[in-house]
């Protein structure tokens, strides 16, 4: 088998900081089990590398990271030296630009979040059943409300008009949403291997073990809504194990506050899908235990992109105060999505998954800082 | 003075119910105080009328409703007769027309929806200083996502392409960010006249007594967020009292679960708003209890339109068991926006808002049908 290679990119703020923790861990799990994997970093932190450069990253950066297996991504994002406004010149639209950019060239249509609130992670809703959110919710991650078409008519003037276009495709709605379904299944799948089960009714009264929620506006925003909700119907034809269901993206934001332990699958647009994220990243303990991964399930020669959902939180970096857990859990994810093509990296994906949640729950409320989180992680890696 | 003439149009599914019980509120609030106050009832349910007639509201429905001074809308949407599936034909497209033609064609462009956990109403958060939540989200509702132009190519096959435009004027969103930092203001007042203040800090270290929180998506939807970020920034220099905030969209939605108590006036998008605004309702106890209105404070010869933020609830509808209680606080609110032009109005409203609250907070938990709490809340009036 051919050596599974990540490339490391810390990015901004508090990125080099937790990526540093993943890099620890990965180099435990490697030690230990003989894991034919290695990585290389690539330092563009967006501020100090437009400086110098111009640009936010090499023009020649997604060539150069097409070759690994997997990009592992702190954080992007950074305003300029805190200290200095006359060089709070980096605006986000260029300091995030390589995230996009990653997500369209390599064509990571589906962006994976999951929210699972475990055991020591903060609980912000009050019931008690908050215990038992378990969702992934998908994004889709190649078009729609992000494809940056519009613009700005008679800018700065009172007769300004700025439109911005929303795009959807059949081919990526169709492929996002029997992905969707496809992650139902297999989440069943998982739950019955480890001897739970949940259960969903269709709108014709049958139960069925998993549940794909289709999230649109599709009163108000008919055209994609419509289209969305047309395949999402077909598709689900070949998928009659699977319950379905529908919401209006403010119902959906609601009952996540409500009744989120309702959810199984959801799969949402572009736009939509961000902001149902970071809810359930709080859903599940908030920014600093969310994974998230922009996946290319169809291309092999497309690297997939892992990133914590948080940012780089400018105003703790550099101080080690960060929590790795999101950053952890999200490499975790990555070996074991590289671990499709060798059993050995995704057992060690679970491995680092169980030490985190392990480290998590035993350390609950805890002040610890981004390195002591990391050894306690690696420590127990190593056991 | 003028009669003041409400058109009250109880809508679908729960509206009726709910209506009912705010009529009998402004009646014994009418006969207490000898209100110049007049009330004429248009019954199109959306179904029905469009059965017999091919249409949601008569074609002259506009017309009719302009001769008044204010709108009380119960709900609208309803998807046929539950046991019927064969008439289960009337997509939201239709029967929530209406709504969206009302606020259009009376350029209702503010949409206002208040955010406050009053004692007695369900809290979803396990933070106590969910107590303290008090925000006031402003809605740009003319404009926007909600523009409707765009379209399906080669609808129904494999490549289809679906478009949905997003038009932002710079006039529409100046009026927008000008009201917000307007209401902000009179928020502030009135909690100097109630003997509390909140203090918010500048971004340069000043304290204010209140503050605007601009929320947009400005890095991935860049035209028309530069647009409203540049707005905010010099209509907020005819407001150095008011402290100024930015969320991005997801962010926001985050914080609204975390710290939703930080929060003051909040002034988003078409779309970013609605899902903002279910989200403020929750964290002010459901449904239920939340008030909404489309308000046109620039055209006096345009009447404005009162809901509750909930739907029409096809499911518990014709039962008696909806909870009245959003629609009395939304037919407050309607009063003391009419009370502007009679005084002895908008003292009615206060009058109608604290008997609901104390409503309320007796009743916490309690299982009451919609005609027992409209009844405690006349009975309360009439004392
Ligand atoms: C940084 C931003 C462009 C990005 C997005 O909107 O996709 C972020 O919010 C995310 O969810 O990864
Ligand atoms: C019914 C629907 C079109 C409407 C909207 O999206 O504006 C509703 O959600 C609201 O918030 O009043």
């Amino acid at each position: 088998a051919q050596t599974t290679r990540i490339a490391v990119t810390p990015g901004d703020g508090i990125g080099p900081e937790v990526v540093a923790e993943a890099v620890r861990c990965l180099e435990t799990l490697r030690a230990k089990h003989g894991l034919d994997l290695e990585w290389t970093r690539f330092p563009w932190p967006s501020h100090a590398w437009h400086e110098e450069h111009g640009e936010s990253m090499p023009a020649d950066a997604l060539a150069q990271l097409q070759k690994y297996d997997a990009i592992l991504l702190g954080a992007l994002g950074d305003p300029g030296p805190m200290d200095d406004p006359d060089r709070y010149l980096l605006p986000d639209s260029i300091s995030l630009a390589p995230l996009l950019d990653m997500r369209k060239g390599f064509d990571q249509w589906v962006c994976e979040r999951p929210a699972r609130l475990l055991p020591g992670a903060r609980q912000y809703l009050a019931d008690e059943r908050a215990k038992d959110i378990d969702m992934l919710v998908i994004r889709e991650n190649s078009e729609g409300e992000y494809v940056s078409q519009g613009g700005r008519l008679r800018k700065g003037t009172p007769d300004e008009v700025a439109t911005q276009m929303e795009v959807f495709t059949r081919k990526a709605t169709d492929r996002i949403i029997r992905y969707g379904f496809e992650q139902a299944r297999n989440r069943a799948a998982d739950r019955v291997s480890e001897g739970r089960t949940r259960t969903f009714r269709t709108l014709d009264g049958r139960t069925c073990e998993s549940q794909v929620c289709l999230v649109t506006k599709r009163n108000a925003l008919r055209y994609w809504g419509d289209m969305y909700t047309e395949a999402f119907e077909e598709i689900s034809k070949d998928y009659p194990d699977v319950a379905t269901h529908h919401e209006l993206v403010d119902a959906a934001c609601m009952k996540f506050v409500q009744s989120p332990w309702a959810f199984d699958v959801v799969v949402a647009s572009n736009l939509q899908g961000d902001i149902l994220t970071d809810l359930a990243a709080v859903l599940s303990g908030g920014m600093g235990v969310a994974p998230s991964c922009n996946l290319n399930p169809t291309d092999p020669d497309m690297p997939s992109m892992f990133e914590p959902t948080h940012g780089s939180a400018p105003d703790i970096a550099g101080q080690g105060l960060a929590d790795p857990t999101a950053m952890l859990f999200t490499a975790a994810r990555m070996l074991e999505w590289l671990g499709r093509k060798d059993p050995a990296i995704a057992a060690a994906g679970k491995e680092l998954f169980d030490a985190v949640a392990a480290d998590l729950a035993e350390n609950s409320g805890s002040r610890r800082g981004t390195h002591e989180i990391g050894s306690a992680i690696c420590e127990r890696l190593s056991r």
